[in-house]
């Protein structure tokens, strides 16, 4: 039976899941496309409820009996039912609901963390899920939403993660000074990534245990924010560029963190 | 004297550099926004008249002046007259019409080329303007748009690159083929960007000059284009992530070549 009412009580309960309040109250989030759908899948008691259009369920099949071996609720939907849910402006045809995947900054540091991530006044949903993928393939063990920054399961920041947000241990509202003390608590070097940096990535020795702060993409991180790490350091400008976009000094700063951590 | 008539001439003749043919056919293209418009006044003969709300005019007076000291038109327009001219949903009410800027291969690679970053079928404007404003950053010499991939005028481009396509020689339209012959004529190596890489990042000698060749989003680079080259080489992925985002990947492997090239 398709659903195909996009009053009905079931699409109204998932499509209220577009708002932060909601997902707050519900504990629950929107998993869009068949990436973040295969990945959710991946996880135990994660993904809680599919809906596929009768297309993508014929494209994904593999996906559909993963659900429904799981024993979750698989809603055929309209594509009308579709659209009122998708928040992209193809929708692709398959969402899952999910359960928040979050843990506390103890659990993420349980483990000897040796690469961190922390976003910090970081505002727009595609930077954020874009340096959450580049953390994830440098290899960090988490990556920490301060209390001041984007909400990681707004739909945008989901679908830029590319699957990462389930694959590494996110934390977040975590105020910027708590995060701090306890990493360095932890034994980790922190690192603020800001053009006001005296020395460069190059200059600096990479080798150990690191979380990197990184900031506002058009105000970098405020001054009380940089003197609570250990150094302020920028990614070098060698040609007549302002600065990087944020996502793409991440992923040069952590990247950099991975190969000095990895090659001697 | 405000322009408030969206349908007059010099208003349309703007308008339809928006399309990619009215753009080929009068060889101009449209620069959005402070920064993109002051970094077209800093070249000669770039800017060739001037769009500004009364507002944005008192928000940028210096870069009103520049203009009319250049003795390019200036024009006051309306909000509903910037509405239509802007390709973004919130106008920054300033807009330049410029001339064309790119250059042959042959007057790009001119000087000694170190460092070139070459666009293969590349289609997603934002990521094409992103690593334009990286290769800047990472001091590349040029960047060449393959004749397969997005217009680098296109309005989404120019925003994404931050200025860049004003601060490096830009090529457009050269067949992958002949540019790759080009560069590695003068003695550039070619490395083609891609997951299929053997070698990755960390294990390949970057401190002689360097062309790389980075990929479609969704697909990479094709088997014919990877043949081309001297070596295919892979960013490492040390998590769980399946890939990078396009242009993270291109900022890592620029930034890993600069740094090759400079630090001992």
């Amino acid at each position: 039976m398709e659903l195909t009412n996009v009053k009905s009580p079931r699409v109204k309960a998932a499509r209220r899941l577009a708002k932060r309040s909601f997902r707050e109250q519900d504990r629950k989030f929107l998993a869009e496309g068949p990436q973040a759908v295969r990945e959710a899948l991946r996880l135990d008691g994660v993904a809680l409820e599919l809906f596929a259009t009768a297309e993508a369920g014929q494209r994904h099949p593999e996906l559909v009996a993963e659900a429904l071996e799981r024993g979750l609720p698989v809603h055929r939907a309209s594509g009308e039912v579709m659209a009122e849910l998708s928040q992209t402006v193809t929708p692709q045809g398959l969402l899952a609901v999910c359960r928040l995947v979050h843990v506390s900054l103890e659990e993420a540091l349980a483990e000897d963390a040796r690469l961190v991530a922390v976003l910090a006044h970081v505002r727009d949903p595609g930077n954020a899920g874009t340096v959450m993928r580049a953390a994830d393939a440098a290899g960090a063990d988490s990556v920490v939403f301060t209390d001041a920054s984007v909400d990681p399961y707004n739909g945008k920041c989901v679908r830029a993660s590319a699957g990462s947000l389930f694959h590494l241990p996110v934390v977040i509202g975590s105020p910027v000074a708590a995060a701090v003390r306890e990493l360095k608590g932890r034994g980790l070097r922190v690192l603020a990534a800001d053009g006001a940096g005296e020395r460069t990535l190059d200059d600096v020795d990479l080798s150990g245990p690191t979380a990197w702060i990184f900031g506002n993409e058009a105000w970098g991180l405020p001054e009380e924010v940089r003197a609570l790490a250990d150094e302020v350091v920028r990614v070098p400008i060698y040609g007549q560029a302002e600065s990087l976009n944020l996502a793409t000094a991440a992923a040069v700063c952590l990247y950099a963190s991975a190969r000095a951590q990895r090659v001697p």
